[in-house]
């Protein structure tokens, strides 16, 4: 037994371990520091997004009516869509561009860097557009690259998402937006159709697909967003603007035979999606509101908690061990050690028992305990929020599969992944898994082909 | 159409373009930096776990022999691995605790943090076994709880890892050394059972379920390690020492009705087994060796690649953008973009055709593409390469489901895990899901409950 005497004192608790503590709070303030700054740069993008969808169906309508109509609109979407753009620029460069350490996520910055370079050719495309030496198709083409290049910033920054709460609320935002970028080239597509005056059914399918691929989103963002949220996509899907499109998709799929339609519909069709998408970015914007609370948030709670632990650790210092043997995970029959059959509930008896000669070691360790199950905690919780972005990959990684091996396009290939789901009645994702996992087996281990 | 003189000069690729391609690279270095230094805090883990092991189990037979026994060696290996214990420290005092700015992952540093505790603790611990205050059995507990806080480290190292190549390194050496601690309990618990002079059927179970578990580990070991390391198991397992243990693993089996036996044989029985385990030690050092040059050589691959982006970004400052589009992903029609069924084919040669007349932008546009693309297919490998780690997390959050469901120690939890198994001839992996997935559905939703 040792006694009072031969017991080293307290700070026996080596220097390297309480500054150990701190270090590991300092990087979880880091962290959440870095969590909230990929969170402006979403929002920026988010705008930037929306501008370019009002500007691609303005433009749409000025290319069919060869330069007659919308040209006002155009004008007005243009600039607002410059103003976001600029916006994006400089919050990046506030945030990434000032010091030379950067601490981005490298797959971040390399998702922004491509959307940028598309952003930096807006003008060429503008100038193309203007004197109309595009059609009406390529220029749909050119915006939905750069929206679907933007929409993949937000992507990453819901995958690199250290923050449970926060991740879901990524989540969401990101299937609200590509649902609504969905909805977006509906909108192209049946302004194509109408102006063309005619609907064949290879267009209609097209339009189904669209459909299809929207309700997939919205219940994505069901799923992982608040009620409140739910509720305000559930008030627009029963509000005039998504009755009146109903409508439209109907008479639309009635015409899939081909016969003509006059070409004045095309404006009603797109007035009314277009009511319904921008009612979509209400809803976008509560959820961005909420994002930058909680980012907030995180980052005062995290920094209060580091005040309490420095309180903490100071107290420490004077206090010596009374006899016995201290707390430690040397003793703690909770934690996993040897593997045999000693009942961890007597022992946390024990435990207690033990612990009252010793409360600030017992805070001490309760201390590291809890902040080890803390993130234990989070990171089990992080992986339930990640199963929707491990989902949306598998699909991603299938429709490639399924393009290269049977020369598939992109839609074909998405179709083909929604009839099998439909057809057994599974998930899009399972039906995925099955088309990842037969082509892993025929795919060599690479992970040689890797740099070193 | 676009003519020559109108058409703005290269530099319209926007400053902050040019920049965020570089200030991805300069994060990408960033992060391979901080993996070759959590590399280099996992050897300096590991060393530590190889003295505890044999601190263990001199201070086992010490203590059963009432102090009479192993005393010199125990003090060598204490020495040792207080020389170890100081060489973790300064490592990471210099690693972490240098400048205020830390960017260590807080899941990383709070492992080492609750490790450290423990460590700080060992001199109590010694004086307790120096003294016979300690049982044989207490004694071994409080080494595997460290030695078990010690390998959560490594886990933790291998579970945030960014890069395949070294997440595949992490995962075949936590598994060695999670195998090789088992091997090394199994040490323990045979010297407590020859010492008792009897193994009762409860000892055997145990000893089996511990054989079991180190084929589970090296069996993953196998699969993410080189050939030449899988090599130098397969000559371990048919090296004398493994021989002269399974002999003596058949004698024990035998000696489940618990007839008597010569206590002698104990020493035998530690010396055959430690042959064993310090040969593990050798196949460990190989693979850190492995460890520490693939990480050097990823940083220099990044600072090279670096060099080059600036080389090419540099290049492009005083061209000009002839005629025509300029490519960039608006114009590219194998990006994503608009569901359509635009076969990407004949869009790829339309590319070529379009793209010779603009060298630089196409360079610059592949550097983009290529980036991203390589950043995509590392995300994807890395994916691969977790499995073993979302396997190893699934079968501890099913040990610990079942522990509380049913009051059952670790060592049940996992039996039961392991006979089920068995018995469905299925992966410990997929029960455990099943017990999770079951657990999970009878859960709340409880991302709520976590701060914020």
């Amino acid at each position: 037994m040792l006694t009072d005497s031969d017991t080293p004192p307290a700070s026996h608790l080596s220097d390297v371990t309480k500054r150990f503590l701190l270090a590991a709070k300092h990087a979880e303030i880091h962290v959440l520091e870095q969590l909230s700054s990929n969170c402006r740069i979403v929002i920026a993008v988010k705008h930037v997004v929306h501008a370019l969808q009002r500007e691609r169906g303005a433009s749409n309508i000025y290319i069919a009516s060869k330069g007659t109509r919308f040209a006002a609109q155009r004008n007005t979407h243009i600039q607002s869509a410059i103003a976001a753009e600029d916006n994006l620029r400089s919050q990046l460069k506030s945030l990434f561009l000032t010091n030379k350490t950067v601490d981005g996520n490298p797959r971040l910055l390399s998702s922004v860097t491509l959307a940028l370079q598309g952003i930096d050719y807006l003008p060429v495309l503008r100038d193309k557009i203007s004197s109309l030496s595009l059609s009406a198709l390529e220029s749909t083409r050119a915006y939905c690259r750069l929206v679907a290049g933007l929409l993949t910033v937000i992507f990453e920054a819901a995958d690199i998402a250290s923050d449970p709460t926060i991740t879901r609320m990524l989540v969401a935002l990101f299937n609200l937006m590509q649902g609504k970028e969905y909805a977006g080239q509906e909108r192209a597509w049946g302004a194509i159709g109408f102006a063309e005056t005619h609907f064949d059914t290879r267009l209609c399918d097209k339009l189904s697909t669209l459909q299809q691929a929207q309700q997939h989103h919205f219940s994505v963002f069901n799923e992982f967003s608040t009620k409140p949220q739910r509720q305000l996509l559930a008030q627009l899907d029963s509000s005039p603007a998504s009755h009146d499109v109903m409508q439209l998709r109907n008479m639309i799929a009635q015409l899939a035979d081909g016969s003509p339609i006059a070409p004045e519909i095309s404006e009603v069709w797109f007035d009314v999606a277009t009511r319904r998408i921008d009612a979509m970015e209400d809803i976008e914007d509560t959820l961005t509101e909420g994002l930058v609370k909680a980012a907030k948030r995180k980052v005062t709670n995290a920094q209060e908690e580091m005040t309490n632990h420095q309180r903490l650790i100071e107290s420490f210092s004077d206090e010596h061990v009374p006899e016995g043997s201290p707390l430690t995970l040397l003793f703690d029959p909770s934690m996993p050690g040897l593997v045999d059959d000693h009942s961890p509930h007597i022992n946390g008896h024990e435990l207690d028992t033990q612990a009252e000669a010793l409360s600030a070691h017992r805070s001490f360790y309760d201390l590291l305990q809890g902040q080890a199950q803390y993130i234990k905690d989070m990171t089990k919780e992080l992986e339930d929020a990640k199963r929707a972005i491990t989902e949306h990959k598998l699909t991603d990684r299938a429709k490639l599969i399924l393009m290269q091996q049977f020369q598939l396009s992109e839609h074909d290939a998405y179709r083909r992944l929604q009839k099998q789901a439909m057809n057994e009645n599974a998930s899009l994702a399972s039906i995925a898994q099955k088309v990842v996992d037969i082509a892993q087996q025929s795919r060599p281990k690479s992970a040689a082909k890797y740099r070193g």
